[in-house]
């Protein structure tokens, strides 16, 4: 172990000046999004749901888009850049002897709110203000969203609206503080503020939600007031955008380390945080510099949109109020099981990644809960950090490419994006240790029943 | 505000090489710890209770004691050397407008524990294994020092047993789940395990506890079972001696920002947080060359050891199994009120920082728990970190010392040490917002009635 090579900080003037946008490089690049009748959904639209400058970056075609100045400090305020650190514990761990497998993990839990979802939210919020918006209204399962955006709008000083999945809202009480003392309103959803909220809350007031149907108050919020704009955390293009900064970083530190990735993991809820690791490594794949390059997703077993849903057009919300788009889905009346991991219980999959997983630059994984919150343990126990659930998906997708790869005699470096910690998240490993956690496998017949509903969008191909 | 010069990282290789002891330097050494009789202890005693490494430590006379490698390199993957940082959000948020006042704070809440506390445990961990013992036994408050000791014992392979004190094992769950998950066995303290415990557990199982009570049960644990040892968190010399690190590196980091504190602070229950940090300031002040430093504790009303206790011999622990100590003590049978700043729920203060006091080198301050609180949900708001409830009393001692040099119009640079991050407390912050947070002042007469009880140590002045 040499010392100086734990754990590599980039200096402060080495933070990136430019986000990367994958699409040009992209061998089928996503559509724009759609309005329910098929037709793509006028730029007055989507800048009614929007903040402006996030709808241009949406369809860009530029390959770089420049940080602003603002943003950049805010960045660094909330420790940008963040610790590339190599596994050296948990390496150990699991039996790797030698150097001939590495696993370095990229430390987004080093932000104030805890995770890499400050990325966008610090941004967002920059370009909410700068438009003379009043606030932001958004969803959030976790809450790691849920914070980062009300520690954004706080930095700028506008409002801050939160619908929150009641799952997570009542299992994460530590969360809610934390988005109430930045200043943020947070419900609990389904609610009856909306009607989106109002099907479910009159039925079951205790209903568990999902980031789907919190998603469709949030949409629904927001077109009640001109005065504010939705805000998404993860799935379109110009978040996956904001995120690259974790992977333009993670580019520079792997040099230092004198390393390459083989494989890059992260987990796929939306897909934000791996995305964002991931892109600037898939560049260098769809530019055919790096062939062989392996991108995975890891999705829990209970909500395996890229791994066994459909490649469609889909509503990116539960009630058909947000735009559609055509990604991998399990359809979006689909309520995910209430597993801990909160930030991963979503329908869909970003375009992005749906498309360069259709194109075959990338593939995916699914765990169960339990076996995936022993490798979050072991991670704790090796190196020593609490992940959060969602982060002990990308965890348990490592160590399954480095045991793979042990049995197969091969070298591989592991690179996979430490999306952020469980300080929030305890009592998922706390069932754990109680041996209280449950396994569940959505079953195929399920999936089936959720595509053929006849609420899903019937599109036509657009040419 | 200036980009480079928000926070400051050292690099890997500027990590200190020794501990500071500061012993030597001061007017009034401390004596050692005696036998209830009033002899000091003799070493064969203080070596069945502590590792033997700490016992010569406690009473060395060398002004520098060398950091083993070990534990240098466990440090730098505890993520030493840790950032200091400029505090200018919250100058902001106190209407400090130019740079005539400064705040900094050292970030001790970047290591995996949470907390400064890892310092010492690292060390202790690696002397106890070194000498070949099977684990340590320690008592905790809110957790830090006891997710500390656990992260420590885990990382050389021996056992830790944690007495914890009942009410912030019941408030702060999170994190026993990570000294669980470390791999340590926790009891709620006072427990039936131990005769010290039983005394209180048979008159009422849910006592709230407190450190002293805790202390005691853990010192009773270790004295049945040779193969252990006793480890402290807080209050004895060698404690001290580990966390001047903390100094060290804020020493040398103060000079890249080209600064000099006036003001040093930090909250104190046994005081090892604010020693760390001051420690290696105060020596110039020992040694004329910074007369005007002003070395501030501060500590909860309801448990104002150094502000209002007195200067007396007393036991360690409520039970009276521990060693006696020369220090400001409210007395042994004070049981604090369970206030949410559960560290600083300690009777008395370590001898080094009672010794200082004495001689007129430092000072302390006592507030009440819902002003603390608000500084706290204020540096939330303004610097993004939520902290620990006793680090809110360091923040809250920062804030006053600035708007009293505002006031006089002084220039002024403070420096406080940030002790631990709050993501396991926030129900103290929870209750904060709901408006059920109650304040408590320790009556004067309650301090007098346990300082007169007769179980106090009857010790004539040692020549």
């Amino acid at each position: 172990m040499d010392v100086n090579k734990i754990q590599i900080y980039l200096p402060i003037e080495k933070l990136p000046k430019k986000w990367l946008n994958i699409v040009p490089f992209m061998k089928t690049k996503p559509g724009p999004m759609l309005l329910p009748n098929g037709k793509p959904a006028p730029p007055e639209v989507a800048m009614a749901v929007f903040p402006q400058e996030c709808v241009m970056q949406e369809v860009s075609g530029e390959p770089e888009i420049e940080i602003p100045q603002f943003v950049r400090e805010r960045y660094i305020l909330a420790n940008r850049p963040t610790p590339l650190r190599r596994a050296y514990g948990l390496e150990k761990a699991i039996g790797l002897e030698d150097d001939k497998i590495k696993i370095y993990y990229k430390r987004e839990d080093v932000s104030p709110t805890g995770s890499h979802k400050g990325n966008t939210a610090i941004a967002q919020a920059y370009y909410a203000k700068k438009q003379g918006l009043k606030g932001l209204v958004t969803e959030t399962g976790a809450g790691q969203w849920g914070a980062a955006l009300a520690y954004g709008c706080n930095i700028v000083g506008i409002k801050c609206k939160i619908f929150q999945a009641r799952i997570s809202y009542q299992q994460k009480p530590g969360r809610v503080v934390l988005m109430e003392g930045y200043g943020a309103e947070v419900t609990p959803s389904p609610s009856n503020e909306t009607e989106s909220g109002k099907e479910y809350y009159e039925k079951d007031p205790n209903h568990p939600g999902s980031l789907g149907i919190a998603i469709s108050e949030a949409v629904e919020y927001n077109l009640k007031d001109p005065t504010i704009r939705y805000s998404l955390g993860s799935v379109v293009n110009f978040v996956l955008l904001h995120q690259t900064v974790v992977g333009l970083e993670a580019y520079e530190q792997m040099k230092i380390f004198g390393d390459y990735p083989d494989v890059v993991i992260g987990c796929v809820g939306g897909g934000s945080n791996f995305a964002g690791l991931m892109l600037p490594f898939i560049k260098d794949k769809l530019e055919g510099k790096k062939p062989n390059l392996d991108c995975v997703a890891i999705e829990p077993a209970a909500c395996p949109s890229i791994t066994r849903g459909k490649f469609t057009y889909d509503y990116g919300d539960t009630a058909g109020r947000a735009p559609v788009l055509k990604m991998y889905t399990l359809g979006h009346k689909f309520v995910p099981k209430p597993i801990h991991a909160g930030g991963l219980r979503y329908h869909g999959a970003a375009p992005i990644l749906s498309y360069l997983t259709k194109d075959g630059f990338m593939r995916s994984e699914e765990y169960q809960q339990i076996p995936v919150m022993q490798s979050g343990l072991l991670f704790l126990k090796s190196e020593g950090i609490l992940p959060a659930p969602e982060t002990a998906h990308a965890i348990h997708g490592a160590i399954q490419a480095a045991l793979k790869a042990k049995e197969n005699g091969e070298k591989k470096v592991i690179l996979f994006n430490f999306s952020g910690h469980g300080y929030f998240d305890y009592l998922a490993y706390k069932l754990l240790l109680e041996g209280k956690l449950e396994n569940y496998t959505l079953p195929q017949e399920e999936i089936e029943k959720y595509l053929n509903d006849p609420h899903m969008p019937k599109i036509q191909e657009v040419a």
